[in-house]
C-alpha cells in the first residue's frame, strides 16, 4: 500500500486511542459514577503511559511525547477520581462499624 | 541513554498498556456492573486498536500486530458487555412506559 495511505492509518489510529480517553474523563468527572471502572487497569495503564512519555523523550519523538502527554493527563484523572471513591467507601464502611 | 535500556523502556510501556485492559475486562466480564464506563470510549478506542493493527500489518511489525490483537479482544469484550448493559436498560425503560 502507499506510504502516505499507511501513515494516515496510523495518525488516525493514534488520535483515536488518545482522544477516546477524554470522553471517560469526562463522564467520570461530571457524574462521579466511578463503579464498574477497574482501579487496577489505571493504575497500570497510568504507569504504562507515563513509561510511553519518558520513552518519547529519549527517541525524542514528538507524536509519542505529544499523544502520551495527552493520554497520562486524562487516565490521571480517571484514576485519582476511582481512588477518591474507593477512599470514601472505605472511609464510610469504616463509619458504619 | 543506553539504547537496550531505551528499548527495555519501551517494551514496559508497551506490555503495561496492552495488559492494563486485562483487569477490567476481567472486572466487567464477572460483576456484569458496567455503570461509569464510557461507550463512547470503548468505541473510539475499539476502532483505534483496530487501525493499530491494521497498521502493524501494513508496515509488518510483529510486536504492533501482536500487542493491538490482544487489545483489540480486551476491549471489544469491554464493549460489547456495555452495549448489552445500554440494550437492556433501553429495553426495561421501555417496558416501563
Amino acid at each position: 500500500m502507499h506510504q502516505n495511505l499507511t501513515d494516515i492509518i496510523g495518525y488516525c489510529a493514534a488520535f483515536l486511542t488518545t482522544i477516546a480517553f477524554a470522553p471517560q474523563a469526562y463522564q467520570s468527572w461530571k457524574t462521579r459514577n466511578l463503579d464498574g471502572i477497574s482501579l487496577t487497569m489505571y493504575s497500570l495503564f497510568t504507569v504504562g503511559v507515563a513509561l510511553w512519555f519518558f520513552y518519547g523523550l529519549l527517541i525524542e519523538s514528538m507524536p509519542v511525547i505529544l499523544a502520551n502527554a495527552i493520554t497520562l493527563l486524562l487516565s490521571t484523572t480517571i484514576m485519582y477520581l476511582k481512588i477518591k471513591q474507593v477512599l470514601k467507601r472505605k472511609h464510610i464502611s469504616f463509619t458504619l462499624k
